[in-house]
């Protein structure tokens, strides 16, 4: 690992059975077991070297048993490079229906058909090893901001009692997948201290911290990765999860974090926005109705090398998939460019 | 040329400003200036060599002066293989409102935003010289089926009348593009005859047969073909306008038709189906839930080297567009497959 002597950024190695993954890295979401609007191929090809897939989505449909039959998830996608799962308790709280939080899991009703379901952390680890997947994610509690302050600690207090739960459940296993833990606390600094602490008494070979991005100014994001970041052991990776927009992941970075995913890139192309470092533009704005030249002339994706913005402009109004493919492609090769820019930078510092 | 001893089907060579496309050729549709999920490079890797792009759409959106501005319709779309245009009859029959047919062409409304407009035929000629199109198309009027005889009558001595025009705006221009000739008749025997006749003695490079796989019978489809194909002279190519199913397409072929367009493999893609000889078979059905081998074994798509069917029904429950993005490729590669080998067979008979 190398540290940066400006900030605690830093530039790693994440090793995993099926690569290695550059850190600081973006990992692009396939929800469902694929990225919106774009191949594995292409995914590759932009500089991907992991994804993020979401337990919750995946064990509603197709369901666990179903990939596990498959040969596991990385065969079912035919995507050879790692695979993060998340533990499904941000879902749980953002799209599921009649949640029911008790000591021993979450009860939900699923958002595509009502059915019922109970996620304990022993079935949420099970869900993952299933899967195959590469990092696996302990069930959480996640709390909506602002949040009360007895409601984000009795989070914090179940989240640690399941991230133990869910090590030995882990620690039964053959495979070699790496559990992280998940850090949550809401944005009470004494809160996370707590729960940084807590998890990382139970020594996890990664940390993922959950909980943040969800509406809080950027700023009271930071002063939590502040507060905790010393916390964590320095050869750990760190996991921001679901941040974000660049300048927060460029921000995040200086306070030592390693791995972000998040549908920002993936989500707005197919909305008609290309990514800068201030933020998203729209690719429908009159003004490119005759610009020829290429969203981004530095950039070497296959959308910047071949078509124009008046083209992609023109495939949006006509609402063709192929301005969602090329916006796609363009966004994640954006991120995965920032972040190399990035990595080579606090190789300099 | 070479010819088959068991069919008027021929092999052959269309020699192209953009390339040169092995004929019989299916030319997948490109209506807005993009083939519907699938990027221009994943064309060329199931073999397409020529598209075929909509005059009635790209006329008005985004316009003919802003495709003359981008460096023409190949650049704009970045396909530099050959494109052939429609002459725009078709849908302004199909798709446009309040048509109403003049001596000296077809007023219409737009069907995007009612505004309204005039094809004359010189116009139709104009409009595809300002995309570049490697092979033009005149004018023609087309009539629905069943068609009176009088109308379907008055239809052939237009298009006739409009084919005369269209040959002489075109011969002005220093373009090498081909105006190939349309042919119309409706379902009467006569008619198609009088229509051949009359375009052939026009002496075009190569001729259209419009206004078929309208609704009529296969059958009736054959026979018109039956009494027309002799009446081409042998060494211009033709094509079957719109066609269609591959039964369709292998029967054609047998009738001496040499290209072939249609929407059916891309647009059954996006719907959940995949094609074979006998038609298309939905990849929604529960038979194929569990099923982990490729839609074709044989196939040497990027779909079915990668993906199995579970994978891709997973895909289009989920509403995945990738489910459309794969589809689309493994139809395309399926239409281009099979007429790889009936190329093969015509040689070999």
């Amino acid at each position: 690992m190398k540290k940066s002597k400006k900030s605690a950024a830093r530039v790693g190695r994440l090793v995993t059975e099926h690569g290695v993954v550059n850190t600081p890295a973006f990992l692009p979401v396939g929800t469902q077991g694929a990225v919106k609007a774009i191949s594995p191929r292409e995914l590759l090809e932009v500089g991907s070297e992991i994804i993020l897939s979401n337990t919750y989505h995946l064990y509603l449909r197709p369901g666990p048993e179903l990939i596990a039959q498959a040969g596991g998830l990385h065969k079912f996608i035919s995507w050879d490079k790692p695979i993060l799962t998340d533990s499904g308790g941000f879902q749980v709280y953002s799209l599921a229906h009649n949640r029911k939080v008790t000591e021993e899991g979450v009860e939900f009703a699923s958002h595509i058909d009502g059915t019922k379901h109970f996620f304990t952390p022993e079935k949420v680890v099970e869900v993952q090893q299933a899967f195959g997947s590469d990092i696996l994610m302990p069930l959480d509690e996640c709390v909506p901001y602002p949040c009360d302050r007895k409601l984000a600690e009795a989070a914090v207090r179940r989240t640690t009692k399941w991230a133990e739960i869910s090590k030995q459940e882990a620690g039964s296993s053959k495979q070699k997948a790496a559990l992280f833990g998940i850090i949550q606390g809401s944005t009470y600094q004494d809160l996370r201290k707590r729960s940084t602490e807590e998890i990382v008494a139970l020594d996890f070979p990664g940390y993922a911290i959950g909980g943040l991005s969800v509406g809080e100014p950027q700023e009271i994001m930071f002063e939590m990765l502040e507060h905790i970041y010393n916390v964590i052991p320095e050869e750990a990776p760190r996991h921001l999860m679901g941040v974000g927009f660049p300048q927060d992941i460029l921000g995040a970075i200086k306070y030592g974090m390693d791995l972000f995913d998040c549908v920002i890139p993936t989500r707005l192309a197919r909305h008609g926005s290309f990514m800068t470092l201030k933020g998203k533009v729209s690719i429908r704005l009159a003004r490119f109705e005759k610009d020829f030249s290429p969203i981004d002339p530095e950039c070497d994706c296959y959308a910047c090398r071949n078509f124009s913005k008046a083209y992609i402009r023109h495939l949006f109004w006509a609402r063709e998939i192929l301005a969602m493919q090329l916006l796609t492609i363009h966004n994640l090769r954006f991120y995965m460019r920032m972040l190399e820019k990035v990595r080579q930078e606090i190789l300099a510092e």
